[in-house]
């Protein structure tokens, strides 16, 4: 039985684990005021080339959103997202429940533009409702789609233009930028946005997610806010440690683009096959639409979400690829597709 | 230069890191719906002696009690504390970030019994107040006290007259039952509390707090408050493998024990040197009173936490151990202290 | 100029006016405990025929809705409204602001079915979403329309079936009771709701919501809820003085029937001018679509409220009547727009 | 039977409820967009000498409370107040409903002082704990003492100079103003404070406080967190026009003089019987200590509340007067305890 459930089915990459045995027993201060958690600090400024952004290390996604945004915000303040968006649905009201509305947008394929977030402001119009101050997007966006330069461009001047923060999700930052179809960088993001996230948990590391706050105002006694959300861990080493190693050379991007490629391979041979996808595919995530008949037999094999019903006879699934998938599983899987297929 | 500032100075204990290792290229499901995180949950219901208890896993002690008590507590509903009660003073306003008001209630060595509970209920009388129903308390305490079976059955006794819930800080409970005054065992926590936590970052695990749920209704639904709380790590099988190692055989205590061992060998030399102590010291936590100027030099070869100015010229200090304090920490301190006693 | 913005204009009837006045400088109690609340109370609950239901005043309608949802749900729970609910969108995000995510659901006359709700609950399956819990629907709706006793019914019904509370919003549900399609009473509601209120800021007292909390469960410690959200008044008597005068007889029915009357007299004429209207009228609101040019005319001499662009040369508008409006108000405005359709 | 139980056992004074019935039919604008409201801001704004100061009007104290310091405050902030503050004991958890902690300190008069806050400040240093961010003060306090000129100007340097800001519960504001021993005036507050307001509830008013916000940066946006609170009130005429009348000439001190006096002749008689006081009475707020027998013969015939028990046979009682007092209240209650006094 092989899994493509998700891009964290196993522990984290060995080097990940070696930076943590090799460092083990050095005795470090606590709560990230450490050599490690400095190092890295300034190992991804350099990355992002922003010197003067804040960076942060938490120990999951949803708890990174809702620190975020909960600092960030006025009471009276709401985020904007997608309706796709994982603050939305999938974090069993995470941000509402710091006190914040989230104003969710119907989008095609998972991406907020200009317009999308104009019209949530032309309904906004005084005390009687909340006020938008909060974009958030995804990128890679929960249904696998990247944004280009030219469109996180355009968001954030318009952004800028009516006094809105910027914020990117970042969970599979690594497996977007390593896209065959992207052109954005790290430093990019950094100049684009007012805060994004680089995931590790979905790219090779044990845990942990590199918060970067690119705006002076909203740097200030930010560590409060992590406290008061239980956000920061006694050995917060033990995060930054793994970011050191993601980043010291290439491994964060290595990991991110094998990702890419094994969901490649196996979106190639789908197409062959003759299988349409819900959402063309960019990076790691795959949903493509296959008979009932043979998602069925497929889940004898192997692991995967079924993600919606198309009509009466096909249903879309999710297939994840990650750092640690191999090509036997890629392999093994398009053989049953095909055989599958053919014998149907 | 060592540290005793603390009892998470390290990574963790080299079994826990094998454990991981060994486990590492498993996949396994996400959000501890894996196999490891039920084997821990069955084999922890066992130490405790409660299979009806409900067990999760948590990143860290903060994070565990702003859960739990917003969980638990309805919005007009407040916990009791002592004033040196974690949750009061020591997480950035965590609970009451969740809408719950703290009571808190000086004690002097840490510890609150009926009759401070019941003073704080004597107060609260009406709707124009907040409405007491959970008592908080540590064990070990803030101030490395412990509580007696006789203790906590009055405590336990009380809050189920007054019909409050029970909910124990167990950061550091292996120290606290470690301890060579304590009668406690894991499944009388189990017998008298609504709910506690096994501390595993204190005492040599990477990361992790084992949350122990008995009262059934206290138990429904609670993942969605974890989810909420961003408390549901993703590769939640990183927490419970590290308590399956510490709970497979007697490790969890066996930690414990060497810690509170190395405390007692520095509390009977500071003794000795007829030093007295803030608290009389039962754990792995030492106050002892000091002349200030053997403290600044202490300090120029170990670090530790100033704890509170006693009078002009002595000051109260704090020395942690740890699983990873080594007999030549030990040692060195003590010489180090006789000759600075001998010469001033 | 005379303004049908809304049903609010105005200050009180007259004979809420002089309740006040004549137990003006009577002593009595504070915070609702008075002789006049008792009396009110109980006047209520023989009106409603249930002498369990609890009933409580409060000033207005955002304060009680927000009261009575964050009294009702654990912080996991949220409630379910339709996207014209006014806990969604015209109350600054109160209710998010206590902790909850409100699902809307696109309905096109301001009801809810137990379809709609179905449909909610299929997609809140775990507890990485939030658990949908309570049921809030207005009568009559923000567009005008109302329930039937069967849909009422259905709706009840099913929510019992799957324990979820039911609160109806009741702003203004003496124009709702007084409707001429209505075949709901008093005592329906308290049998089919958990809590419903009775509007009386919109339907002739200075200012006042009677909350009515049928659900014994619902009912422990409610005032804990008002006094931390602000809502027990110091003098209580003078919301419960204004509810005695509107029901001591039929005065609250009479001054909504008088609203409704005044409505139906503009849309007769309306309708026989053959504009149609966006919502078909029930009660004391209209959205009548008129060609913008006479839109802009009729503005020189009354206020109202612009709802929606229909296309680009006719809008829809809301004309609100009340207890307040007069015969000659409304034949102005008719001769008016007769003569502005002729003239056009 | 007569009261000293508050100061709002009464209705409003007939110049409020006439002011009410006069304006009763004309048609205005709602949630406080109407022209008595901006007559009112006009008139405060005059009043007070503070142009560029925002008002607003609530129905309640707790209500502005909560709707304040949630407003000005940052998720990880705190409030400091006396332990005798209102906010902090008799709001049911208003404020900590809203996410935050407050302070409590513990003082002797109900009366903060810059070292009172500075210690607070001196153990509030870092992001483990809350950060102080606003000092909550009472004028008249609680126990009814008031604050000097010089008291408050100290404390209003001390919060510039640390940051802080400074807000002044004003629920007995007019009584602490006209106290002979008061040199406050309404501009003073205006210059001193970042916001503070001024009861009307227990002043004369039916209900309603106006809240001035003098700092620039803390208006903004301010009727957002209003409506959010449900302290819009649909007629929010209601609340101004009393205003209006209040201070439209001397009314407001005309009112609270009469308290005062009310109380100095009660205090005057009670000193000749040679009892003592709890505090000193500056105010109308008296907290005389009598004998438990006295008392117990004293509430046959007037209600009033027991404060605290001072010994086995005496307990501290408060008597409150207001402008609804009367001569022959006042003359009856200190002939009985005059003739109890004798006769025990």
């Amino acid at each position: 039985m092989y899994s493509f459930m998700n891009d964290y089915s196993e522990g984290a990459h060995p080097r990940i684990l070696h930076a943590l045995i090799e460092t083990n027993m050095v005795q470090a201060k606590g709560y990230g005021e450490d050599m490690f958690t400095q190092e890295a600090i300034t190992l991804i400024k350099d990355k992002i080339n922003s010197p003067n952004s804040d960076i942060h290390f938490f120990s999951g996604g949803t708890q990174t959103n809702l620190t975020v945004i909960s600092a960030f915000l006025r009471p009276h303040e709401a985020a904007i997202a997608a309706t796709t968006g994982h603050v939305l649905v999938h974090e069993a009201g995470a941000i509402e429940a710091t006190g914040h509305k989230i104003i969710g947008l119907e989008v095609s394929d998972g991406k907020l533009n200009p317009e999308h977030i104009a019209s949530a402001l032309s309904v906004h119009t005084d005390e009687h409702m909340v006020k938008p101050k909060l974009v958030y997007i995804s990128n890679s966006t929960e249904v696998g789609t990247i944004y280009t330069k030219k469109e996180l461009e355009e968001i954030s001047r318009f952004c800028c233009d009516h006094q809105l923060y910027l914020f990117i999700d970042g969970a599979r930052l690594g497996s977007a930028l390593s896209s065959s179809q992207n052109d954005l960088t790290l430093p990019d993001l950094a100049r684009l946005s007012d805060a994004f996230y680089i995931g590790g948990t979905k790219n090779g590391a044990l845990i942990g997610e590199a918060l970067v706050i690119n705006s002076k105002c909203l740097q200030e006694d930010f560590r409060f806010h992590m406290k008061q959300k239980g956000a920061l861990l006694a050995k917060g080493r033990i995060l930054s440690l793994q970011f050191l190693e993601l980043f010291k050379d290439n491994l964060f991007f290595d990991l991110a683009t094998h990702a890419n490629q094994m969901a490649w391979l196996m979106q190639e041979a789908i197409d062959l096959l003759g299988y349409k996808f819900l959402v063309h595919p960019s990076t790691n995530q795959l949903f493509p639409i296959l008979p009932n008949s043979i998602i069925q037999q497929l889940e004898e094999n192997y692991q995967f979400y079924r993600w919606s019903e198309v009509d009466k006879e096909h249903s879309s699934i999710r297939l994840v690829t990650s750092w640690a998938t191999t090509d036997k599983m890629v392999t093994s899987f398009i053989e049953d597709l095909k055989q599958l297929t053919h014998s149907n």
